[in-house]
């Protein structure tokens, strides 16, 4: 049949993913009351704020006041995304929890429009601040394979192509003596469906079994869901997500595409399947209307106006 | 591994269900333009109105008009909803066609607060519509169990209790000399997940391999896709489905909860994973694009918004 797990573990994207891709200004105040309420629902790793150009992306030029800000809960990781050595200082710089990572793109084409490299050369370029993390002690324990699943510019990718991505990935980290303990599938251009996280996770786990896999999905095309179950059948226990489904502008003409898969819509989804997410839905149905009001417009979540099955079951057995 | 169908039927729900949930009048010739562009985009059964009483469904009033306007494309089914034997006579003296089936609720509770009657009693009024649908030489095709996956008021539904809910249906038909085809399984309350869709179906088919199964899934809590996803690996190829998500007003407070599950995101799954649906998508998302001019605000559609991957593809193979 399948093999779910019995434990699914959700890193929340929503404030760096979700307010980098908005239009208005948001307060800071308003950004650390969302981290805040997150880490209150039980998220334990919250992605918090980009160090990236503020004029690329003006909404995360108060990233240092934010991450300041933040009243950290002990347990809890807040993170952040940096793109080259120049953000890698910025984060070392401030308060908030640093990762390292081997990042890759999996689209030669999508790379160099992206970031103006080739992948080689964005490996290359990469290993100034793998070297940094080393010195600092900082773990690299994932790599990531940016846009797995299909390109805009190159369209399908052969699996042959992403196990390849993979070994590059592998022998950069271990060529900097970091052992990887996973893969992290990234899906922002929105080709992923059930078959093909099917035949990607499984030939991933085909080659490396030791490794770990996550999942970073999006619901560009409805398919986010069933793309996430998809994974769980794999036995997939690891996904990123985006309160209230925060991350894209499905109502706004001009944006068109959602953002990443809905928090709280997939931790319903798993907890009716009986999978622990750690995470109390009730609450984070709140959260995901907190995230409403402070982007100041509705939001693609579905159980946060539907409601979770508490009430009804509580009505049933009274 | 997974039993997907080649070929997937869905059939076409926006009109009824979509409309009757809105608020706002809509005008007859509104309703008809979209019925009309659903039949070009290849859909081949279009449930239009509901036969109901206008003072409980005011926005079915109209249904008498809107079927007698809408231009008929040959090979498309054009049906209605009737509940009774006054709405069966309404739809026989009208134009549109008609199909009988036998309908079941699964709870009773559910069956006295929304019809009035048990189970049983519901089962007794319907064999009057079945006489007339026999007389008629109408086929009856169907059997209906509503609500077959969970319960606001019962809470889970066991296997046994759906079971013997079809077993009902299956004699019902029988007695009045109608072999049924299938049985479409509802689940309006939105209690379905992919778990659920896997047990219960797999619990029919062992029981009835003969019989096709049809699923009629609403996304309220953001499964909907997901469990669609699990019938498809469980070999069924009907789906109902509602054009843009139609049905629901998913970004109205008051009325909290999405519809039906989205045609063109569905049959969207569907071809990227090798399913035919026989429908052309990009025709759809128009469609789709037409239902938020008809009801005058954003549905829940996400293939609409984020696009196919045609031209991605297209771009990439140039």
């Amino acid at each position: 049949m399948s093999d779910l797990p019995r434990r699914v573990h959700i890193e929340e994207e929503g404030p760096r993913e979700g307010f980098q891709s908005e239009k208005a200004a948001i307060a800071v105040s308003d950004k650390v009351r969302l981290i805040e309420a997150l880490a209150e629902a039980g998220l334990s790793k919250i992605a918090c704020v980009s160090y990236v150009n503020p004029r690329r992306v003006p909404t995360m030029a108060d990233a240092p006041e934010v991450a300041a800000a933040i009243r950290r809960k002990p347990g809890v990781s807040y993170g952040a995304l940096w793109l080259n050595q120049q953000g890698l200082e910025r984060a070392l710089a401030g308060p908030l929890d640093v990762y390292g990572s081997v990042r890759i793109t999996a689209s030669d084409t999508f790379s160099r429009k992206n970031v103006g490299k080739s992948v080689d050369d964005a490996i290359v370029e990469q290993r100034l601040s793998l070297a940094t993390l080393k010195e600092r002690g900082i773990p690299v324990e994932w790599g990531i394979v940016l846009g797995a699943f299909g390109c805009n510019y190159e369209g399908e990718l052969s699996t042959a192509t992403i196990l390849a991505r993979v070994r590059t990935v592998l022998d950069e980290a271990e060529a900097m003596g970091f052992t990887l303990r996973g893969i992290k599938l990234t899906d922002a251009m929105g080709w992923a469906n059930p078959n093909s996280i099917e035949r990607l996770v499984g030939a991933i786990r085909g080659k490396w079994p030791e490794l770990e896999i996550s999942l970073h999905l999006h619901d560009t095309r409805g398919l986010g869901m069933a793309a996430a179950y998809a994974g769980l059948r794999m036995g997939v226990s690891r996904f990123d997500a985006s309160i209230a489904g925060l991350g894209g502008c499905p109502f706004a003409a001009t944006d068109g595409a959602a953002g990443n898969i809905c928090t709280e819509d997939f931790a319903f989804l798993c907890e009716e399947m009986g999978i622990e997410t750690g995470l109390d839905i009730e609450r984070l149905i709140e959260v995901a209307r907190l995230a409403e009001e402070v982007v100041g417009r509705p939001l693609p979540g579905h159980v946060m106006r539907g409601g979770t099955l508490r009430n009804a079951r509580r009505r049933a057995a009274a």
